[in-house]
């Protein structure tokens, strides 16, 4: 049940004066429940309770953790329809998203707790001594992750669940030892305190220190900005706006004592078509991208805003079937009036632009809250000219870049921002022949993508869901797969050490059995 | 032969205005040499070559790459007397020194060409496609870490080698495939450009893209605050002063593009002594803490600057030992005659807060830039009251905190900043009863030391020479060990590549015989 309030550890507290409500965008009407927007006082309770649990749950075994997100995605699960419906409720988004999202965020959970069950993620390095090495003895010194301290994380307007509550930065944090504090995402409030109720019930049931989450509901940036102020809050999570993510960073970077910011922010996805490929498969390739462009009506961070190809009358007629085939997609229905009128603006302003030629426009009447889709296209020329056109439109509009030649193709690329994704397009024949245009694509990219969509993400340690700023604050880590624990720890040493003082992951007989790296090489062995 | 010059890639270059000179602290005299400081246009000189070099040594094989870093380190020996000569000269430091740091360069160099022609650094991590998964197939994702871009390095004043032009840093950044440019240290100018000379040597030999190394003099600020603002630089490590590395993070936060800073910086590396150690070994402690704390002239930054006990007669006892055998110990000379005063003035701003109790004082006179050592002594109390008491004093001085109780000393530990170390002194009979303390110093440093001292950096896997802010701008990442490439490069996916487009490592064959996680398990095998 809902009852609008935040959990502050364990403890639902309503002691702010503001409140809010959640939107229907199918409905085009406000939802009923009223959310208490957590107080200062609120804020700074979370934030005690989490360090004081941090004390605790930072040596806590695998074994318990991995009992703990097992029991989150059991809790979720049991929310049942209550979940999807609300969920529904609040984004307009189908129940069939809603369910596939919520496998997901379990798959992540359940993954981490196979990730810290096992035991192998910390990463063990022993060197042993060697007394007798002159001119100095080698002390005995040996190494593992450990988590950074309470890490408080914003929830994603596009993934209520995935990317938010319980998301991939929560399991994470949570899975390296990290209490964590949600300052949930305000167009899905209600989606937040369920899944928070089912964290909380979690930690109760396994037994977690009271402090290891909290979920603060916030209708603006107040509660977001005095958290990431607060001394205690050691490392913050982030998926959303370059504009959102930015502030966070800079505000973090301004504390006495700065702290990481995984952000992972906006992103157009470069697709680069090449020449025999949208000569042998141009009209499939349109329809598959206009089915790209549309899903979950544009609203992915993945989702393919900008389309590259060398100027060719099979570009043109490319060009021309992407925007008959989008104008046959019906128009759905955005997650909040707020994204419609960001999406409007931002289309209006790169419509606008010199020498930009709408190639489809959706303009039949829609409903209230509905995405008409457009695809655009300009020279090379314009395209390098126009930093405005380099900017994401977030929903389903993309651009079509006819480029003079492969040399400009290359500088355009070159000239990029940070990206999520790259895609290639190409024949494998032909693929050899732009080995510069590839390393260029690469080098401003996260992830790159062969005759695919940029859209969907796979969970999977292989996976890499980042990229050069602004696709992220920092491209040394992942938001997606089990290598985004990374970002909630720290490696530390232990030199010369008594055997029964280190953590079981360092200790000579190895009892957890984890894969250590042993003098040099990887190894299970006792010492 | 040292010229006084700049190395704009391989070239020699002089074309700036301002010069300076080294100073030999021991002879108090400048030295003749004249260094030109580089010029506005030879740091962009210097980017432009390092980004067009990066483009090449991005993707030249971890094999070469192992040669070119084995002939820097060959090329480094064969300087022979001058670079000693050099370094004794600049840094007053004596030659026995400059041998050994000599050796550990050159140790650092050979790791990471070990390191990249083995090639498992990159983490490849596989999971093969899944065509017939439902409801979505599964894709080939495959992952590796890749170079980031030109990493500035800014050198040490008090390693002139092994944290300076071909230090740790720079090894890291050329093993991960960074080209490198390094904004010499002005105290050590000849040592630094004798040290480039040899890696410009080595990269012609070798092969390598000009400017994938550049070596550029500054005596002020100018030139390294040109270099972190410049959008083509991707990274920086420093190793130096709070004050220094807090500048340049600042600076790289400010940037539209942020870019990572790794600065290592300051430290007072607590030590915890047990009552029944104190007991037991109170006069052998004090003779082994007087050496650490005047080793290298206490210019170590893990120089242990604060010692905590629990009041006894015996610490006091140990106290008084420990004042009287530092001045048993001969003043030595500092780096500097900026770092005298430096010294100086921190002292006795120390030495004059209320309250403190000075132990001991050298008082004889010394000769000019010769570091007078000194002992002091406070209450708890008086600790946790006063900030200025935590902050470092570079140079043999350290200070002994009579804690009331347990309670008291874990919460000293709990107020203080970031450490790079923390050495726990105990028997092994009591050390089970300090659990909470012993906690809360892992929480407050990179490294714990047990029954040691904390001077000493072990070069080996198992090292972290990090910690939290301010020990150092980002406590996941150690600057020592061949863990330190992470700092310098990105995790990057393919998804569904064609395998003769991937990089060698990805491929199927395996053809460098690396580990890898493949589908979840460690593997050499081939798909």
């Amino acid at each position: 049940m809902i009852t609008g309030k935040n959990y502050i550890g364990n403890q639902l507290s309503a002691n702010g004066s503001k409140t809010f409500k959640t939107f229907n965008p199918v409905s085009n009407t406000e939802n009923e429940q009223v959310y208490s927007e957590a107080s200062v006082e609120e804020i700074h309770e979370a934030v005690a309770l989490a360090s004081q649990a941090f004390a605790e749950f930072r040596s806590i075994s695998g074994e318990r953790k991995a009992a703990f997100l097992n029991a989150i995605a059991d809790e979720i699960l049991a929310l049942d329809t209550e979940l999807i419906q609300t969920y529904c409720s609040e984004t307009g988004l189908p129940e069939g998203r809603a369910m596939g999202e919520r496998g997901r965020t379990v798959f992540q959970l359940r993954t981490f707790a196979d990730l810290v069950a096992e035991g192998d993620w910390v990463e063990a390095t022993i060197d042993t001594a060697i007394p007798d090495r002159t001119p100095m003895p080698k002390p005995d010194v040996r190494k593992l992750l450990i988590p950074l301290g309470p890490v408080v994380v914003f929830g994603a307007s596009n993934f209520p669940l995935a990317y938010s509550t319980a998301g991939g930065d929560t399991a994470a944090a949570l899975a390296a030892g990290c209490p964590v504090i949600v300052k949930s995402h305000p167009m899905h409030a209600g989606t937040g305190e369920l899944v928070a109720s089912a964290i909380v019930k979690a930690a109760e049931k396994t037994g977690m220190p009271n402090g290891v989450f909290s979920n603060l509901n916030s209708s603006g940036i107040e509660v977001g900005v005095e958290l990431v102020k607060h001394p205690g809050v050691k490392a913050v999570g982030f998926t959303g706006s370059i504009r959102g993510g930015r502030a966070l960073l800079d505000l973090a970077a301004q504390r006495e004592e700065p702290i990481p910011v995984f952000a992972e922010m906006g992103s157009i996805n470069p697709v680069v078509i090449l020449p025999e490929a949208i000569q042998n498969r141009g009209e499939a390739l349109a329809k598959t991208y206009a089915g790209s462009i549309t899903l979950g009506t544009g609203q992915f961070c993945t989702n393919p805003g900008l389309i590259l190809g060398i100027k060719s009358d099979e570009l043109t007629e490319f060009t021309q079937n992407l925007g008959k085939d989008i104008l046959e997609i019906q128009p759905s229905v955005m997650l909040h009036p707020n994204i419609v009128g960001a999406y409007e603006a931002n289309k209006s302003k790169a419509l606008s632009q010199s020498d930009v030629t709408i190639v489809a426009d959706y303009e039949s009447d829609v409903q209230s809250n509905y995405a008409r889709q457009v695809i655009t296209t300009v020279e090379g020329k314009t395209f390098l000219e126009n930093p405005t056109l380099h900017q994401e439109v977030f929903g389903p509009f993309s651009l079509v870049v006819q480029c003079e030649d492969a040399t400009q193709l290359e500088t355009i690329i070159k000239g990029l921002e940070g990206q999520l994704t790259g895609t290639l397009i190409a024949e494998n024949s032909e693929a050899n022949e732009y080995q510069d245009v590839i390393a260029a694509l690469q080098n401003r990219v996260g992830r790159l993508i062969y005759n695919g969509v940029p859209t969907g993400v796979e969970v999977c340690p292989s996976m890499v869901h980042g990229g050069p700023y602004p696709a992220s604050t920092d491209s040394r880590f992942t938001a997606v797969g089990v290598s985004s624990i990374k970002r909630w720890a720290r490696p530390f040493s232990y030199q010369d050490w008594p055997n029964d003082l280190l953590p079981s992951e360092l200790k000579n007989e190895n009892p957890l059995n984890i894969t250590r790296t042993l003098n040099g090489a990887l190894s299970k062995e006792t010492i």
